[in-house]
């Protein structure tokens, strides 16, 4: 298997500022693509240690791709740091005069910068921004240099860059892995089912991937070819399946959400939600996805309680008997929902997100979750979550999506 | 200034699968802390690349951090690869096994291991899970060794290893850093206003990090005080500040969201949310900050047009005759959510996230933005965004909350 080191250039990157959520997505990509990543480094924007970064990664690694110390302004070094490494001139290159042209006409000041890249590069035009990827060989492979905006990053990278690398390098063996995703599950409940499946089948690699509320186990194999890689981990992810049932959703995307969009439109079943602790939250995450519009109608996102009662119906009484985190609030949120959006399923979620709001009865991660089904039958939970604002945010967004998953499986 | 490097050891962050966000969270902490991080990297957990990294890492930096690779399971090479390189034996620790007796009782089968450490280590105990992190002395300076499970690294982090750290390298002169927040603007905008305050104030250094509609300006010295610093870094500052007037909304938090939410509270008013494309990301961002629910009521999210009539009053005549995404569907969105939740202000917005529902007319990324104002006035605008649906959404989110700031500035 052909290997990978991924650099990041930033200071952002290093005081902490931005999370290098490049590399990860590089390495996905490489990964699912049959590659090896070996490594990531985060190099300061400075010309000597882009420079030794450079000459120690191309030594050894066969692929080195670099993302960012693109852009036209006065702190990036990249450009000179490849020029030096590859002894290649900076030269005017009319392919990226052409397309700068075509796509931004003389709008942007600082274009002009952009047209200046090395004599030895590759171009790989960039479809969005300004700074275009470049492409050059190396000792042992090649250098792909893409720029740090992650959505010209994986718009480069998906469309220019994988493509690029699976022609030049045709790989025999590599690795397939394929994706299990559960809801509702603790990491610790797969594991004990994963050690029975391990045992049975010692060939593979296994991972366990806790995602807060919802699990994703990889099976893995290097195989020669997709169709050996099948036959070896479908028994082994058929054991794994059955022995969780409905809590199974999926092994492609991990988002619960998708599962949902898909098992909706196929369907034709409509939804709409009642929101509090969530903020929006769980509207939020269902709208990620293109297509959310056949099925998801909407949101109440009634973070007051005027608005549980003036746009859901809570009754005040109600409201004053039980407060907003209670179990007939929440029903009757979903009810609302249901009645006012005419959807065929409505959840609803009422919380204490924190860090203020907590009580000893209901202390901060307390949240209640409601489905209502097309008949009008409501199903209700309560759940204590530990852990931060973000994070109880986080958990309820999936465990009401794992709820209404295992409803619709009914 | 004392350098540090930061190693986190993983092969899942390797295979993208988890973003190495603790690389991040270290390197924010000891820049805070006067400390200049120089380098990341990631290794894979395995015991000749870890042995390497660490042994190029401590002949670098003065402060060697590393994160993960301590687990009680199978594949956690890390403390083999310590013992060698500091040629110390592992042994029993009673801290740590009074520690763990004491929190965990004889609950986890795997404690048992984690008692086992390099005999040269000074112990961290963990304040949270089981792995305690270990001190080392290195030639330059020190090695610390964290636990990757992000909650057990920041409070490592965070109550040990930072005050360890100052205790050990009190020093004299750090890096100070302001950082100065505006919307509205895009990095070429602030760029060629950067230039000229470059010129003016050259011993200070500069960084611009737009992000999708805010665009963060840190300006940094190093000084023996943040006195000093502040002296320095303030006449540059305020030019920029007085430059860009009412799209500057903060020094503290990047997110514009928490200064609406500090505007608002402070003034007691109250604000509510109609959204369309936005699918609930609006509220969401509002919510994510503890004390929203003191001005924010709530939010109408009217994916279905279905759900713009009956919940905000927008006429099925105006439905037909503009379209959902139109100026005068957003201004009666605004309109309607200010009257049915009685806030002070309403924002409204409405536009296509794509991929579909573009047309040569209304093309992806036409997204128009309504505030409400509490004498009854309606300010309305039009965007035109490039990229992807989560791009177009994020930016919406950034642009309304921008809008919003420039209409409470009046």
């Amino acid at each position: 298997m052909k290997s990978v080191e991924v650099i990041a250039i930033g200071n952002e990157v290093l005081s902490g500022w931005t999370i290098n959520s490049n590399a990860a997505e590089i390495s996905r990509a490489l990964t699912d693509a049959g590659f090896q990543v070996l490594a990531h480094r985060v190099v300061p924007d400075e010309l000597a240690q882009i420079t030794e970064a450079l000459e120690d990664a191309t030594a050894r690694a066969d692929i080195v791709v670099t993302s960012g110390g693109l852009g036209p302004t006065l702190d990036d070094n990249t450009r000179t740091a490849l020029a030096q490494h590859f002894n290649s001139d900076i030269v005017r290159r009319e392919e990226v005069a052409k397309d700068l042209q075509q796509r931004f006409g003389d709008k942007t000041v600082s274009l002009d910068d952009q047209v200046l890249q090395p004599a030895a590069a590759e171009l790989m035009l960039n479809p969005i921004g300004t700074a275009p990827g470049l492409l050059f060989g190396t000792k042992r492979g090649v250098l792909a240099v893409l720029p740090g905006v992650p959505g010209e990053m994986r718009a480069m990278l998906n469309e220019r860059l994988v493509p690029a690398l699976q022609e030049r390098f045709p790989s025999v063996e590599r690795e397939y892995r394929q994706r299990l995703h559960f809801c509702l599950l603790r990491e610790a409940d797969v594991d004990a089912q994963l050690r029975t499946v391990a045992t049975a089948y010692p060939d593979l690699s296994y991972g366990i991937y806790p995602h807060q509320g919802t699990v994703a186990v990889h099976l893995s194999c290097h195989a020669e070819s997709q169709k050996e890689a099948d036959a070896r981990i479908r028994p082994a992810a058929d054991k794994l399946k059955a022995a969780f049932g409905p809590r199974y959703y999926g092994d492609s995307d991990p988002d619960i959400a998708e599962a949902i969009r898909q098992y909706f439109t196929e369907h034709k079943l409509t939804l709409s939600a009642a929101e509090s602790c969530t903020g929006g939250a769980v509207a939020a995450r269902l709208t990620k996805y293109a297509g959310a519009s056949e099925y998801f109608l909407g949101s109440i996102v009634s973070y007051a309680n005027t608005l549980k009662r003036d746009l859901l119906g809570v009754e005040a009484e109600l409201l004053e008997a039980h407060g907003a985190v209670s179990e007939a609030c929440v029903r009757s949120m979903a009810k609302g929902a249901l009645a006012r959006t005419h959807s065929d399923y409505a959840i609803a979620v009422s919380g204490i997100a924190g860090p203020g709001g907590g009580s000893a009865d209901k202390p901060v991660g307390t949240v209640w979750y409601a489905v209502a089904r097309p008949d009008g039958e409501i199903m209700s939970q309560l759940f204590q979550f530990p852990g931060n604002r973000k994070s109880i945010i986080y958990r309820s967004v999936n465990l009401i999506l794992g709820f209404l998953w295992l409803e619709i499986q009914k």
